[in-house]
Protein backbone atom coordinates (compact mmCIF):
# COMPACT_ATOMS: atom_id res chain seq x y z
CA UNK A 1 0.00 0.00 0.00
CA UNK A 2 1.36 3.36 -0.53
CA UNK A 3 1.85 5.80 1.83
CA UNK A 4 -1.35 8.03 1.07
CA UNK A 5 -1.32 11.83 0.64
CA UNK A 6 -3.66 11.87 3.53
CA UNK A 7 -5.63 9.64 5.60
CA UNK A 8 -8.24 11.92 7.48
CA UNK A 9 -11.42 9.98 6.64
CA UNK A 10 -13.58 13.28 7.00
CA UNK A 11 -11.14 15.35 4.61
CA UNK A 12 -11.31 12.96 2.19
CA UNK A 13 -15.13 11.63 1.96
CA UNK A 14 -16.58 15.55 2.75
CA UNK A 15 -13.73 17.09 0.46
CA UNK A 16 -14.41 15.41 -2.31
CA UNK A 17 -16.04 17.33 -5.73
CA UNK A 18 -16.31 16.70 -9.33
CA UNK A 19 -13.61 18.38 -10.89
CA UNK A 20 -13.48 18.21 -14.33
CA UNK A 21 -9.98 19.57 -14.91
CA UNK A 22 -6.43 18.04 -14.41
CA UNK A 23 -2.90 18.39 -14.50
CA UNK A 24 -2.33 17.20 -18.21
CA UNK A 25 1.39 16.81 -17.20
CA UNK A 26 0.39 14.42 -14.73
CA UNK A 27 0.62 10.29 -14.95
CA UNK A 28 -0.41 7.42 -12.80
CA UNK A 29 2.18 4.94 -13.01
CA UNK A 30 0.01 1.30 -13.78
CA UNK A 31 1.90 0.24 -10.44
CA UNK A 32 -0.55 3.36 -8.50
CA UNK A 33 -3.57 2.96 -10.39
CA UNK A 34 -3.05 -1.01 -9.45
CA UNK A 35 -2.67 -0.11 -5.74
CA UNK A 36 -5.79 1.80 -6.02
CA UNK A 37 -8.38 -0.57 -7.75
CA UNK A 38 -6.80 -3.46 -5.47
CA UNK A 39 -8.03 -0.68 -2.73
CA UNK A 40 -11.45 -0.09 -4.18
CA UNK A 41 -11.95 -3.45 -4.97
CA UNK A 42 -12.29 -4.56 -0.96
CA UNK A 43 -15.65 -3.18 -1.58
CA UNK A 44 -18.17 -6.08 -1.01
CA UNK A 45 -20.12 -7.89 -3.86
CA UNK A 46 -23.10 -9.90 -3.95
CA UNK A 47 -21.34 -13.69 -2.71
CA UNK A 48 -18.00 -12.15 -3.51
CA UNK A 49 -18.61 -12.70 -7.09
CA UNK A 50 -16.40 -9.28 -7.75
CA UNK A 51 -17.71 -8.42 -10.81
CA UNK A 52 -16.23 -5.23 -11.49
CA UNK A 53 -13.76 -4.92 -14.36
CA UNK A 54 -11.70 -1.51 -15.60
CA UNK A 55 -10.32 -0.37 -18.66
CA UNK A 56 -7.76 2.40 -17.59
CA UNK A 57 -7.92 4.43 -20.92
CA UNK A 58 -4.39 6.52 -20.65
CA UNK A 59 -2.90 6.70 -23.89
CA UNK A 60 -3.20 9.58 -26.80
CA UNK A 61 -4.72 6.81 -28.58
CA UNK A 62 -7.21 4.89 -26.47
CA UNK A 63 -8.39 8.66 -25.29
CA UNK A 64 -9.28 9.29 -29.01
CA UNK A 65 -10.94 6.44 -29.16
CA UNK A 66 -12.98 7.27 -26.20
CA UNK A 67 -13.19 11.15 -27.85
CA UNK A 68 -16.72 10.74 -29.46
CA UNK A 69 -18.25 8.16 -26.82
CA UNK A 70 -18.42 10.81 -23.86
CA UNK A 71 -20.37 14.19 -25.02
CA UNK A 72 -19.81 17.11 -23.25
CA UNK A 73 -17.09 15.71 -21.01
CA UNK A 74 -14.16 15.74 -23.47
CA UNK A 75 -12.03 18.36 -21.22
CA UNK A 76 -11.81 15.54 -18.61
CA UNK A 77 -10.68 13.51 -21.23
CA UNK A 78 -8.44 15.38 -22.65
CA UNK A 79 -6.52 16.91 -19.31
CA UNK A 80 -7.18 13.60 -16.67
CA UNK A 81 -4.08 11.34 -16.31
CA UNK A 82 -6.67 8.34 -17.22
CA UNK A 83 -10.27 7.62 -17.84
CA UNK A 84 -11.51 4.42 -16.05
CA UNK A 85 -13.93 2.80 -17.76
CA UNK A 86 -16.40 0.68 -15.21
CA UNK A 87 -17.94 -2.71 -16.63
CA UNK A 88 -19.63 -4.89 -15.05
CA UNK A 89 -18.99 -8.94 -16.22
CA UNK A 90 -22.34 -10.63 -16.44
CA UNK A 91 -20.75 -14.14 -16.63
CA UNK A 92 -18.62 -13.32 -13.19
CA UNK A 93 -19.54 -16.23 -11.97
CA UNK A 94 -17.25 -17.92 -14.63
CA UNK A 95 -14.12 -16.78 -11.82
CA UNK A 96 -16.17 -18.23 -8.99
CA UNK A 97 -13.99 -21.09 -8.39
CA UNK A 98 -10.80 -19.19 -8.81
CA UNK A 99 -12.70 -17.06 -6.48
CA UNK A 100 -13.65 -19.56 -4.26
CA UNK A 101 -10.02 -21.63 -4.56
CA UNK A 102 -7.84 -18.95 -3.27
CA UNK A 103 -10.12 -18.14 -0.46
CA UNK A 104 -9.79 -21.68 0.95
CA UNK A 105 -6.07 -22.16 -0.38
CA UNK A 106 -5.19 -18.48 1.65
CA UNK A 107 -6.50 -20.31 4.74
CA UNK A 108 -9.92 -17.87 4.91
CA UNK A 109 -12.40 -20.35 4.56
CA UNK A 110 -12.88 -24.04 4.83
CA UNK A 111 -13.14 -26.78 1.84
CA UNK A 112 -16.49 -27.57 2.76
CA UNK A 113 -17.77 -24.08 2.98
CA UNK A 114 -15.78 -23.78 -0.15
CA UNK A 115 -17.86 -26.88 -2.01
CA UNK A 116 -21.23 -25.99 -0.31
CA UNK A 117 -21.03 -22.09 -1.62
CA UNK A 118 -20.33 -23.16 -5.00
CA UNK A 119 -22.51 -25.68 -5.15
CA UNK A 120 -25.39 -23.49 -4.56
CA UNK A 121 -24.05 -19.86 -6.19
CA UNK A 122 -23.33 -20.87 -9.34
CA UNK A 123 -26.15 -22.59 -10.29
CA UNK A 124 -28.26 -19.36 -8.72
CA UNK A 125 -26.13 -17.31 -11.35
CA UNK A 126 -26.57 -19.24 -14.22
CA UNK A 127 -30.38 -19.42 -13.38
CA UNK A 128 -30.61 -15.42 -13.20
CA UNK A 129 -31.92 -13.81 -16.16
CA UNK A 130 -29.99 -10.94 -18.25
CA UNK A 131 -31.96 -7.98 -16.47
CA UNK A 132 -31.09 -9.63 -13.14
CA UNK A 133 -27.70 -10.12 -13.51
CA UNK A 134 -27.46 -6.54 -14.90
CA UNK A 135 -28.56 -5.46 -11.51
CA UNK A 136 -26.43 -7.59 -9.43
CA UNK A 137 -22.83 -6.14 -11.34
CA UNK A 138 -24.28 -2.61 -11.60
CA UNK A 139 -24.55 -2.70 -8.29
CA UNK A 140 -21.70 -3.87 -7.12
CA UNK A 141 -19.61 -2.31 -9.48
CA UNK A 142 -20.80 0.96 -8.31
CA UNK A 143 -19.91 -0.18 -5.03
CA UNK A 144 -16.20 -0.37 -6.14
CA UNK A 145 -16.57 3.08 -7.77
CA UNK A 146 -17.23 4.43 -4.77
CA UNK A 147 -14.51 3.17 -3.24
CA UNK A 148 -12.13 4.37 -6.05
CA UNK A 149 -13.52 7.71 -5.76
CA UNK A 150 -12.27 8.23 -2.57
CA UNK A 151 -9.41 5.91 -2.45
CA UNK A 152 -7.80 8.75 -5.39
CA UNK A 153 -8.26 11.47 -3.04
CA UNK A 154 -6.46 9.57 -0.19
CA UNK A 155 -3.87 9.31 -2.88
CA UNK A 156 -3.95 12.97 -3.81
CA UNK A 157 -6.31 13.11 -7.03
CA UNK A 158 -9.54 13.92 -7.71
CA UNK A 159 -12.16 12.42 -9.70
CA UNK A 160 -15.23 12.95 -11.94
CA UNK A 161 -18.07 9.97 -12.33
CA UNK A 162 -19.60 10.24 -15.71
CA UNK A 163 -22.92 8.63 -16.56
CA UNK A 164 -23.72 10.20 -19.90
CA UNK A 165 -21.92 8.35 -22.56
CA UNK A 166 -22.61 6.22 -25.38
CA UNK A 167 -23.17 3.29 -23.21
CA UNK A 168 -23.98 0.66 -26.58
CA UNK A 169 -20.61 1.47 -27.66
CA UNK A 170 -18.37 1.53 -24.97
CA UNK A 171 -17.76 -2.04 -24.50
CA UNK A 172 -16.81 -2.77 -28.07
CA UNK A 173 -14.71 0.27 -28.61
CA UNK A 174 -12.63 -1.17 -26.36
CA UNK A 175 -12.34 -4.68 -27.59
CA UNK A 176 -14.66 -5.97 -24.99
CA UNK A 177 -17.97 -8.78 -25.83
CA UNK A 178 -20.75 -6.03 -25.05
CA UNK A 179 -23.50 -9.02 -24.70
CA UNK A 180 -21.42 -10.04 -21.70
CA UNK A 181 -19.77 -6.88 -20.39
CA UNK A 182 -22.11 -4.06 -19.38
CA UNK A 183 -20.44 -0.59 -18.84
CA UNK A 184 -21.60 1.15 -15.28
CA UNK A 185 -19.55 4.34 -15.61
CA UNK A 186 -16.72 5.78 -16.10
CA UNK A 187 -14.46 8.11 -14.16
CA UNK A 188 -11.77 10.24 -14.63
CA UNK A 189 -8.56 10.83 -12.42
CA UNK A 190 -5.64 12.91 -12.20
CA UNK A 191 -4.31 15.88 -10.58
CA UNK A 192 -6.78 18.22 -9.95
CA UNK A 193 -6.80 22.13 -11.09
CA UNK A 194 -9.51 23.24 -10.19
CA UNK A 195 -11.49 23.15 -7.03
CA UNK A 196 -15.04 21.98 -8.47
CA UNK A 197 -18.65 23.47 -7.76
CA UNK A 198 -20.04 22.96 -4.26
CA UNK A 199 -23.48 20.93 -4.59
CA UNK A 200 -26.01 20.76 -2.52
CA UNK A 201 -28.32 17.34 -0.89
CA UNK A 202 -31.86 17.19 0.02
CA UNK A 203 -31.97 17.04 3.95
CA UNK A 204 -32.07 13.57 5.37
CA UNK A 205 -35.31 14.33 6.87
CA UNK A 206 -36.81 14.89 3.37
CA UNK A 207 -35.88 11.43 2.15
CA UNK A 208 -35.86 8.66 4.84
CA UNK A 209 -38.92 7.52 6.86
CA UNK A 210 -38.63 4.98 10.38
CA UNK A 211 -40.43 1.95 10.50
CA UNK B 1 -22.10 16.19 12.37
CA UNK B 2 -21.27 13.84 15.59
CA UNK B 3 -17.71 13.23 16.89
CA UNK B 4 -16.16 9.90 15.05
CA UNK B 5 -15.28 7.27 16.85
CA UNK B 6 -12.31 6.75 14.61
CA UNK B 7 -11.12 9.13 11.35
CA UNK B 8 -8.65 6.69 10.21
CA UNK B 9 -9.44 6.62 6.61
CA UNK B 10 -7.16 3.02 6.19
CA UNK B 11 -8.70 1.98 9.26
CA UNK B 12 -12.21 2.30 8.44
CA UNK B 13 -12.44 1.31 4.74
CA UNK B 14 -9.97 -1.44 4.45
CA UNK B 15 -10.90 -2.78 8.11
CA UNK B 16 -14.53 -3.04 7.17
CA UNK B 17 -15.98 -6.74 6.92
CA UNK B 18 -19.54 -7.92 6.67
CA UNK B 19 -21.06 -8.26 10.35
CA UNK B 20 -24.06 -10.52 10.97
CA UNK B 21 -24.33 -10.21 14.68
CA UNK B 22 -25.04 -7.08 16.45
CA UNK B 23 -25.79 -5.87 19.98
CA UNK B 24 -29.49 -6.00 20.62
CA UNK B 25 -29.46 -3.72 23.43
CA UNK B 26 -27.99 -1.08 21.33
CA UNK B 27 -30.51 1.44 19.63
CA UNK B 28 -29.01 4.02 17.54
CA UNK B 29 -31.20 7.47 18.03
CA UNK B 30 -33.19 9.17 15.08
CA UNK B 31 -30.44 12.15 15.08
CA UNK B 32 -27.36 9.84 14.46
CA UNK B 33 -29.41 7.81 11.83
CA UNK B 34 -29.71 11.03 10.37
CA UNK B 35 -26.59 12.08 10.14
CA UNK B 36 -25.27 9.57 8.91
CA UNK B 37 -27.87 9.36 6.08
CA UNK B 38 -26.94 12.89 5.73
CA UNK B 39 -23.31 11.94 5.58
CA UNK B 40 -23.43 8.99 2.87
CA UNK B 41 -25.70 10.82 0.85
CA UNK B 42 -22.76 13.39 -0.31
CA UNK B 43 -21.70 11.07 -2.59
CA UNK B 44 -22.23 12.12 -6.09
CA UNK B 45 -25.68 10.97 -8.47
CA UNK B 46 -25.94 11.65 -11.94
CA UNK B 47 -26.78 15.37 -12.54
CA UNK B 48 -27.12 15.71 -8.33
CA UNK B 49 -30.91 14.17 -8.67
CA UNK B 50 -30.51 12.33 -5.30
CA UNK B 51 -32.79 9.40 -6.22
CA UNK B 52 -31.77 7.53 -2.77
CA UNK B 53 -34.67 6.79 -0.88
CA UNK B 54 -34.49 5.23 3.05
CA UNK B 55 -36.58 3.24 5.30
CA UNK B 56 -34.93 2.34 8.38
CA UNK B 57 -36.78 -0.54 9.85
CA UNK B 58 -36.07 -0.73 13.88
CA UNK B 59 -38.87 -1.54 15.52
CA UNK B 60 -40.18 -4.61 16.41
CA UNK B 61 -43.27 -4.84 14.32
CA UNK B 62 -41.20 -3.33 11.47
CA UNK B 63 -38.30 -6.33 11.53
CA UNK B 64 -41.55 -8.30 12.08
CA UNK B 65 -42.55 -7.45 8.40
CA UNK B 66 -38.88 -7.77 7.14
CA UNK B 67 -38.78 -11.15 8.71
CA UNK B 68 -40.06 -13.07 5.82
CA UNK B 69 -38.67 -11.68 2.55
CA UNK B 70 -35.00 -11.62 3.73
CA UNK B 71 -34.23 -15.52 3.37
CA UNK B 72 -30.89 -16.60 5.16
CA UNK B 73 -30.31 -13.16 7.01
CA UNK B 74 -32.35 -13.53 10.21
CA UNK B 75 -30.06 -12.55 12.49
CA UNK B 76 -28.75 -9.40 10.98
CA UNK B 77 -32.46 -8.28 11.11
CA UNK B 78 -33.12 -10.00 14.86
CA UNK B 79 -30.08 -8.22 16.31
CA UNK B 80 -29.15 -4.88 14.39
CA UNK B 81 -30.10 -1.46 15.93
CA UNK B 82 -31.83 -1.35 11.97
CA UNK B 83 -32.36 -2.63 8.84
CA UNK B 84 -31.65 0.35 5.90
CA UNK B 85 -34.30 -0.46 2.96
CA UNK B 86 -32.24 1.48 0.28
CA UNK B 87 -34.48 2.12 -2.77
CA UNK B 88 -34.21 4.10 -5.87
CA UNK B 89 -36.87 6.82 -7.05
CA UNK B 90 -37.72 6.22 -10.74
CA UNK B 91 -39.29 9.49 -10.50
CA UNK B 92 -36.64 11.45 -8.94
CA UNK B 93 -36.68 14.53 -10.89
CA UNK B 94 -39.95 15.26 -9.47
CA UNK B 95 -37.57 16.84 -7.02
CA UNK B 96 -35.28 18.25 -9.52
CA UNK B 97 -36.85 21.74 -8.93
CA UNK B 98 -36.78 21.40 -5.34
CA UNK B 99 -33.00 20.25 -5.81
CA UNK B 100 -31.91 23.15 -8.13
CA UNK B 101 -34.02 26.14 -6.03
CA UNK B 102 -31.85 25.01 -3.05
CA UNK B 103 -28.58 24.84 -4.98
CA UNK B 104 -29.36 28.65 -6.28
CA UNK B 105 -31.00 29.45 -2.87
CA UNK B 106 -27.82 28.81 -1.31
CA UNK B 107 -25.29 30.88 -3.72
CA UNK B 108 -24.03 27.52 -5.00
CA UNK B 109 -25.75 28.12 -8.28
CA UNK B 110 -26.10 31.27 -10.99
CA UNK B 111 -29.50 32.12 -11.82
CA UNK B 112 -29.27 31.08 -15.25
CA UNK B 113 -27.67 27.73 -14.59
CA UNK B 114 -30.03 26.39 -12.52
CA UNK B 115 -32.44 27.64 -15.58
CA UNK B 116 -30.11 26.18 -18.26
CA UNK B 117 -29.65 23.13 -16.21
CA UNK B 118 -33.31 22.25 -15.26
CA UNK B 119 -34.64 22.82 -18.41
CA UNK B 120 -32.31 20.24 -19.99
CA UNK B 121 -32.40 17.97 -17.61
CA UNK B 122 -36.17 17.54 -16.39
CA UNK B 123 -37.21 16.22 -20.20
CA UNK B 124 -34.19 13.97 -20.48
CA UNK B 125 -34.77 12.72 -17.57
CA UNK B 126 -38.95 12.11 -18.43
CA UNK B 127 -37.76 10.92 -21.59
CA UNK B 128 -35.97 7.85 -20.31
CA UNK B 129 -37.33 4.41 -20.13
CA UNK B 130 -38.21 2.69 -17.13
CA UNK B 131 -34.76 0.08 -17.77
CA UNK B 132 -32.54 3.60 -18.07
CA UNK B 133 -33.96 4.95 -15.31
CA UNK B 134 -33.47 1.84 -13.26
CA UNK B 135 -29.99 1.24 -13.84
CA UNK B 136 -29.12 5.05 -13.36
CA UNK B 137 -31.22 5.40 -9.82
CA UNK B 138 -29.43 1.72 -8.84
CA UNK B 139 -25.94 3.17 -9.72
CA UNK B 140 -26.10 6.28 -7.76
CA UNK B 141 -28.17 4.40 -5.10
CA UNK B 142 -24.99 2.18 -4.42
CA UNK B 143 -22.78 4.83 -4.33
CA UNK B 144 -24.57 6.33 -1.59
CA UNK B 145 -25.03 2.48 0.07
CA UNK B 146 -20.70 2.34 -0.01
CA UNK B 147 -20.15 5.82 1.63
CA UNK B 148 -23.07 4.45 4.30
CA UNK B 149 -20.82 1.69 4.85
CA UNK B 150 -17.97 3.34 5.61
CA UNK B 151 -19.68 6.80 7.30
CA UNK B 152 -21.14 4.04 10.31
CA UNK B 153 -17.46 2.60 10.70
CA UNK B 154 -15.96 6.11 11.61
CA UNK B 155 -19.37 5.97 13.87
CA UNK B 156 -18.19 2.95 15.28
CA UNK B 157 -20.93 0.61 13.85
CA UNK B 158 -20.62 -2.17 11.49
CA UNK B 159 -22.70 -3.34 8.50
CA UNK B 160 -23.63 -6.35 6.71
CA UNK B 161 -24.94 -5.55 2.61
CA UNK B 162 -28.08 -8.17 1.37
CA UNK B 163 -29.07 -8.45 -1.92
CA UNK B 164 -30.76 -11.66 -1.04
CA UNK B 165 -34.22 -10.44 -0.28
CA UNK B 166 -37.64 -11.08 -1.84
CA UNK B 167 -37.12 -7.50 -4.35
CA UNK B 168 -40.68 -7.69 -5.70
CA UNK B 169 -42.46 -7.56 -2.19
CA UNK B 170 -39.75 -4.86 -0.47
CA UNK B 171 -41.58 -1.61 -1.20
CA UNK B 172 -45.15 -2.36 -0.76
CA UNK B 173 -44.55 -4.09 2.09
CA UNK B 174 -43.15 -0.76 3.84
CA UNK B 175 -46.49 1.39 1.81
CA UNK B 176 -44.06 2.50 -0.83
CA UNK B 177 -45.53 2.51 -4.23
CA UNK B 178 -43.67 -0.06 -6.11
CA UNK B 179 -44.02 1.22 -9.39
CA UNK B 180 -41.72 3.83 -8.65
CA UNK B 181 -39.48 2.79 -5.86
CA UNK B 182 -37.36 0.23 -6.90
CA UNK B 183 -35.57 -1.98 -4.09
CA UNK B 184 -31.43 -1.30 -4.28
CA UNK B 185 -29.99 -3.05 -1.26
CA UNK B 186 -30.80 -3.78 2.45
CA UNK B 187 -27.42 -2.82 5.29
CA UNK B 188 -27.98 -3.77 8.75
CA UNK B 189 -26.31 -1.67 10.50
CA UNK B 190 -25.11 -1.55 15.10
CA UNK B 191 -22.52 -2.52 17.03
CA UNK B 192 -20.77 -6.08 15.95
CA UNK B 193 -20.73 -8.32 17.88
CA UNK B 194 -18.27 -10.72 15.95
CA UNK B 195 -15.16 -10.24 13.61
CA UNK B 196 -16.80 -11.20 10.25
CA UNK B 197 -14.76 -13.59 7.66
CA UNK B 198 -11.75 -12.46 6.27
CA UNK B 199 -11.92 -12.36 2.33
CA UNK B 200 -10.12 -12.78 -0.60
CA UNK B 201 -9.88 -10.57 -4.11
CA UNK B 202 -8.80 -11.12 -7.62
CA UNK B 203 -5.53 -9.61 -8.34
CA UNK B 204 -5.97 -5.97 -9.96
CA UNK B 205 -3.76 -7.42 -12.92
CA UNK B 206 -6.54 -9.86 -13.69
CA UNK B 207 -9.33 -7.54 -14.09
CA UNK B 208 -7.64 -4.49 -15.46
CA UNK B 209 -6.88 -3.66 -18.71
CA UNK B 210 -4.93 0.10 -19.99
CA UNK B 211 -5.33 1.15 -23.42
Amino acid sequence: MTTYTTNDFSEIVFGRKSVRVYDETHKISHEEMLTMIQEATTAPSSVNMQPWRFVVVESEAGKEKLKPLIRFNTRQNETSSAMLLIFGDLNCHERGEEIYNQAYASGKMPKEVRDQQLAAIIPHYESLSREQMNDIVKIDASLAAMQFMLVARAHGYETNPIGGFEAEKLAETFGLDQERYVPVMILSVGKGMETGYESVRLAPEKITTFE
